[in-house]
């Protein structure tokens, strides 16, 4: 009767599986005044229900990242419990927002798979989605991972790649249902730019900087419930002379509340294109981060529009020293000190007539 | 009209003794949140509301140990200010479910004194107990304690001994409460593990770990109002060559946390049937556990058994190095990386038929 | 289209001038338990439903500092961005509870300015004030703030002092709306000293003391959405050879959480006559307190008085060695452990007739 909980290795997964995550989760005020507190959040939407109301939405959502987090910590113990690393994100859709109370379900299929050539680790891809307790979508997302085998001498099938698409497309967007009257914003924020005020290339150093406590990636993670080893077990990861390393989604969240400084009137995020996690960060280190407008892309609305960013976050170096380096052959060449790269849409009132 | 605020010493305690500890306490979701965040609790029952629906509850309930926890807090002031350490804790019976928006009262009654022989302290037994707002009793322990003379002179009344039990037994445990359908929980957890797959004397190496860093534990008791110098003050820890110490409750809450994988369809626990904090904690120690099935107490329901359990966590050591060593003279013998030995009843659905 | 998100400069205020602070924050129960967890308050108001309804109010409100925190945090993007230190309070008065679901709104008017002979920078007064969704003022508060000078060489107009008084008389304070039967909450304390049992001269040593986390302060100040990178960006404040600040507000928390034993039976704070933070604080820093009692302003009502106070936070020593210096020339001198000097006035209930 030996109960084994050593999770899914690479030799275990095939393509078209399908994995219903354990379990659902309800989300509430609670977390979202837990997800403030660890992040700073500021924006506009999350930060009052009166900004809600005048943005046209019936209450107050919860925010965007909260949502991807604790959707993507539920797939942890299933896909990523033996993993090397997180290789990358595709096709990230925000569906629908999610409200105090609200429940998730989350659930993955096996889209692709590929062993690597030292035959030890392979690359498993996974489309997954949340939804809430209405069968609504709410977000869904690729993601590969780098998954550990349990055996290295086992056999594989071959390898499947699944066609990931560079950036979402605007007619795959969905727009957040925000009111006509959504440049209200502005008279929240205090700050006027609006969608017209971007330009495609223009650089944003976000002037904020955040240092990085244990106890704060930690409560973080926890609050996700996501259990990689990675981030709680300071003991085995000293037994390998390294340390405790900062969950990925927590270094997007404080990039994204640093981000508010030039970004004020960002109403959520709509997808996320796609996004690697550089290199690693530890407590101790301070993250600051820069934005590229990338594109404008026009959601044929006259009152919101789409702006695709690219957002590096840095750690111990000022957000100035972020350089926006093209990917040359579909990598991009960045320093030491670069803990994030992250291509995202987000919705932006216009100033229409 | 000088104010002291200095506590109950042994020579104040009187057998029969009675006092309401200050002040009740509403819980909320944001408790939930929080002891979520600082444990990384995974329980269906308090993950998701449509989980507690599903097992027959009208709401969801919040943790059984954040309700152990923030009711034990409550004693602290009154009982245990002037400690020198925790001893041991016997019959503590979950009674009722707490839900966001109750109120607990705590109060507790004296029920043995024993002054030490050095006569500089004495050991105090107290049965406590807390009641919702509707007057339900929710919860009740006895907990036994070395308290500090204040006066090593004084005289102390003759020694008197409560009767305490080793387990509850089975026909004392209030049951939960959950639905004859309750084994749908294995759609919850994806596990099939039910009462019927346990045996006694099987044991359970849960593959988690846990680092605790310093704000983990300082948020952990302030959120339950345990104001026991030894954990907040580290300036005068210091002063005596030592350093803030772990609450021992949070200890319990994490092995819990950590003992979800093995234990996945656990529905709550119904009894502590005793315990001890063998060595201390402090941050930066990495908390592992394992369980040892101690007994199988039939409850006399189709849908619902017992399982009594021992968990022993361990620190900086991996939770397959725990030795289940038996009580020899009423004593575990333990090595001194061992930090809690609980031994607890929790309520695990039936296959049934 | 470079967007510049500086912050304002000494000489980018003028007399007169309002600011509409972004963006308006509704206050949860989520809120509150992290406040809980970050400060160990026990206050009766706060922590529990029905404390509150026996004390005459119709449900129980968020704690005076929590509000008064999430307001100053709000000021802190438009008003200290660029500030050398917070150099004061003054007149900061409590108008109405806030309860969970409310969203406070925050304006400040520059009522005063002073450049400093250097030119370097100058001192900046603002009142401040928060009101509730229904439009109600729930808190107003004067403070000063030494900002630095983006250009040294700019030209600024004459210095205006705005008046300030150095206690807010009792006939301006809000009495709290507490009921007839307000003394009932000696039932809920367990403590029954009251307005007369407290004399103006009274000294109370403080039992408990604080160390304070890197990331404890760094959790609160996020939650206040105060931007200040002083508390926050670990590798500026190194690379001047520093570490953070802990952000004063938080100080304040601490030390009136720590002031429960003692005086357990206030109600909350009706007014902040004047404070200064002392001496800086960091992580690691054991926050210890004591209070002496001013006066004892007579409100006029049988069953509430009020009590002036002077709480003095030090660190690294017990609240034994606090010296309750007179201010001379307006200046208390304070040794270099003392971190704050507050002088407030809280609501004690009256045991009457």
């Amino acid at each position: 009767m030996q109960k084994s909980r050593s999770g899914n290795f690479f030799e275990d997964f095939r393509v078209g599986m399908r994995i219903r995550h354990a379990t659902p989760r309800t989300l509430t005020e609670g977390d979202r005044s837990l997800y403030i507190g660890l992040t700073g959040s500021r924006v506009a939407l999350g930060t009052a229900d009166t900004n809600a109301a005048q943005l046209g939405l019936a209450r107050r959502p919860l925010e965007d990242l909260l949502v991807f987090n604790t959707a993507f910590g539920k797939t942890v113990p299933d896909i990523s419990l033996n993993a090397v690393a997180n290789l990358g994100y595709a096709d990230v859709r925000f569906l629908a927002h999610v409200y105090p109370g609200d429940t998730l379900s989350v659930d993955s299929e096996v889209i692709g798979l590929k062993e690597n050539s030292n035959r030890r680790s392979g690359v498993v891809y996974v489309r997954s989605s949340a939804h809430n307790q209405h069968g609504e979508a709410v977000l869904t997302w690729i993601r590969w991972v780098m998954v550990h085998k349990r055996d290295h001498a086992a056999a594989c099938a071959e390898a499947v790649l699944p066609a990931t698409e560079p950036v979402v497309l605007a007619a795959r967007l969905w727009h957040g249902g925000y009111s006509p009257s959504v440049r209200e914003i502005c008279g929240m924020t205090g700050v006027d730019d609006l969608w017209e005020d971007y330009a495609a290339g223009e650089r944003l150093d976000h002037p904020g900087a955040m240092t990085v406590n244990d106890s704060d990636h930690s409560i973080a993670t926890r609050l996700y419930q996501n259990t990689a080893r990675a981030h709680f077990d300071g003991f085995a990861m000293a037994a390998k002379g390294g340390q405790r390393l900062v969950y990925g989604g927590h270094i997007i969240s404080l990039c994204k509340a640093l981000s508010y400084d030039g970004l004020e009137n960002a109403l959520s995020i709509l997808a996320i294109n796609g996004g690697s996690h550089v290199n690693p960060t530890y407590a101790g280190d301070t993250i600051a981060c820069a934005t590229q407008v990338v594109a404008k892309p026009d959601l044929g609305l006259a009152h919101v529009g789409a702006l695709r960013l690219r957002t590096i976050g840095i750690k111990n170096a000022a957000a100035s020293t972020v350089v926006f380096a093209p990917a040359a052959a579909g990598k991009p060449a960045h320093p030491a000190n670069v803990v994030l790269d992250l291509d995202y849409t987000i919705a932006m009132p216009r100033r229409g007539r």
